[in-house]
């Protein structure tokens, strides 16, 4: 049962196998005009894309950020038809190569797609199927992917989601802590109240609040290793009396709270969920109570990169402050306090989870192989661009209940 | 043409005369009826209402906030056909006394109807006529009272937007210029850069930017008594040229500027212009500029109280958070940075605007009259209790271009 994720994982990366015809054949009268198209369609991005045979084009005037190599036909005709998951899958089987640096050719396409706003017209929002077998489907392909696996790379307290560095040079161990404190401060704790926390990851957050200030907790998760990881953790410390890890969905919350945190969660609820979320929240929150919502948003709709969806993030949507205001916080009637926007936060977090990764590449290689590292690789980077060039928004949200108690002003967070 | 718009308002808040009929009778069994009607669907609400006569009721069976005495029939069969305007305009005409304390009776109201969230279902937002020709009366009406009238009770600067208290006993002369700051703060002006803001009252927020900021400003208004104090007030201080004040309508704006700001307007733009006014911004903001909208909003979306947009504000409507991201800030694909809310600085404003309206109470009655004075008491306690119950909030939203350089936390903000 342990194994399946992994499996599964690695037969999907490398479903389309590296196909030899016309790899050593030169670039015809097709693959030139292809290029040429590509040329027009792209232009004005600084890349270099070059064939199998050495047949290259320059998209723009300026000096190039990097070099692609498309190393046969049926990869090149493959980014015609659909770019987004056909560069991702051809990265990750070998079938494409970047000649320079990942990130530098990134920043160059997002940049381009942010200037041009092509990006924002290109592809609507869509509704996926999203019931709770598909959740759960959903989480275990990418969350139980092993705790070994994540352990070479994420912070020793195994925090997956964006941290807080009150400065940029903050070592990502303590710029995890901070970014739980920040919460914690921000939805004001008190001693002896109860918290629930929807999608709780390992637990670290769960966990932290029991021991430094004083509250009960009670976290859900559907991910089944990460909840018997946290309830091994809570039992260790000695906190298992003052949180209680669930292993069940989040529409199925039914305990009464004063705070209510979700933090990384709601861009796997779906927006047709949304509603659902909001009763959730209704339902459980004390008349004083306050909450936060910690997610990973966007300017506008848009859906998920296509190649993300698919190979990494099977259901996930990112949403639009707007959408989760107006679909999550006003059916009910709860109260935003406080907006933060923290891309920059998770551009840097990213950028430490990609180093460490690289150092632990090869053991990731022998757990994984090699198309499931470039895949990561090419995630870890492209995550880290779109939180860099404004793709990707993180917006950590406080809200409350009319008669809560508030902050006078938010100097308290900063002393 | 000065003396228009205080004529009008004194005619309309007089339009329904006192009717003598039935003031004398004592309550027959209609009254009765209405009564206990009355009482039923306000049951739970701290009051007493009374009838001329001295027929009574509590509408609760705890202790009573304060007590509401209809002075006659028409009155009392005017507030339950429309019970918002008519209280109003009874309160305003000397029809309906209250005995007790004006905010605690609005607090018991309010907060009635935040716990039993009747007020959420009652009235579905309106969109209203609001092209130009309409906006420029629905201004003059308010705005262009006289200054003299305002500087009764404004503070010397004459602000006319809720002030920032960095605690809550800041005296609210500091608190506006504190506002200021921390609005220029948030934006991060920076010497030599081009700033527009959309609605500028009385030109205090213009000019404090240029005597400390060293920016150049253009700032627009539509009402003319308000713009021709501004530029009198910019020669007085040499700084003519570096603030133009501009006579207009934000739809016309068309100045590339750095730092868009828009405090206390957007109220009164109307949901209808929201994409007109998206395009502005969009049209206006430099490809890294920054801007702030500070706006009264709500939790969900619902119309104005009645009376208030009846006889104190025509044409205003407070949005909710999802509304301005969705209908201003995605159409311009505009980041969210930050977004805080105010709503019990805007209650403190109230409070001190009303105890120096108070004050003033007989200067004020000696220009409108009585009317004007007991409708304005109601509008100002009004709004108080609005901000310190929650039916009303106070957003200051930052937002910027994707490539805008913004800063790493909002530490800064409160050194």
């Amino acid at each position: 049962m342990d194994d399946t994720p992994r499996t599964r994982t690695i037969e999907v990366l490398t479903a389309e196998p590296v196909r030899g015809r016309g790899a050593a054949r030169a670039a015809g009268r097709l693959d030139r005009w292809v290029l040429a198209r590509m040329r027009r369609r792209l232009q004005g991005i600084p890349l270099r894309v070059s064939l199998w045979d050495g047949t290259s084009v320059s998209l723009a005037d300026t000096a190039e950020a990097a070099e692609v190599v498309v190393k046969d036909r049926h990869t090149l005709l493959a980014l015609v038809r659909d770019p987004a998951v056909a560069f991702g899958d051809a990265y990750a089987g070998g079938r494409l190569e970047v000649r320079g640096d990942l990130v530098r050719l990134l920043e160059a396409v997002y940049g381009h797609w942010q200037e041009t706003r092509v990006g924002h017209r290109a592809e609507p929002p869509r509704r996926q199927p999203s019931g709770r077998e598909q959740a759960r489907a959903n989480i275990h392909y990418h969350y139980d992917l092993g705790n070994d696996f994540y352990r070479l790379w994420l912070d020793e307290q195994l925090v997956y989601t964006c941290a807080y560095f009150p400065t940029p040079g903050t070592p990502l161990e303590e710029a995890q802590t901070a970014k739980f404190d920040h919460v914690c401060r921000k939805v004001r704790l008190r001693p002896g109240e109860t918290v629930v926390e929807a999608g709780c990851g390992w637990g670290a957050l769960a966990l932290h609040m029991a021991r430094h200030y004083g509250v009960t907790v009670k976290a859900y998760n559907i991910s089944r290793e990460q909840i018997r990881f946290a309830r091994a953790r809570a039992k260790a410390e000695g906190l298992d009396g003052r949180v209680e890890f669930v292993e069940d969905d989040y529409r199925n919350l039914r305990s009464r709270c004063d705070v209510f945190l979700s933090v990384g969660m709601l861009e796997h609820v779906g927006q047709q969920n949304y509603r659902v979320f909001a009763e959730v929240i209704d339902r459980c929150l004390a008349p004083n109570g306050r909450g936060l919502l910690h997610f990973i948003g966007r300017d506008r709709p848009r859906a998920l990169n296509a190649w993300i969806r698919k190979r990494i993030f099977p259901g996930a949507y990112p949403p639009t402050l707007g959408e989760v205001a107006r679909e999550v916080l006003e059916p009910a009637s709860l109260t935003v306090l406080d907006v933060e926007n923290l891309r920059l936060h998770y551009a840097l977090t990213l950028r430490h989870w990609r180093a460490r990764f690289e150092e632990a590449a090869g053991r990731v290689s022998e757990m994984f192989g090699e198309t499931f590292v470039r895949a990561w690789r090419l995630y870890l980077a492209g995550s880290e661009v779109g939180f860099t060039t404004g793709y990707l928004q993180l917006f950590q949200l406080t809200f409350a209940r009319a008669a809560a108690d508030t902050a006078w002003t938010r100097a308290e967070l900063y002393r």
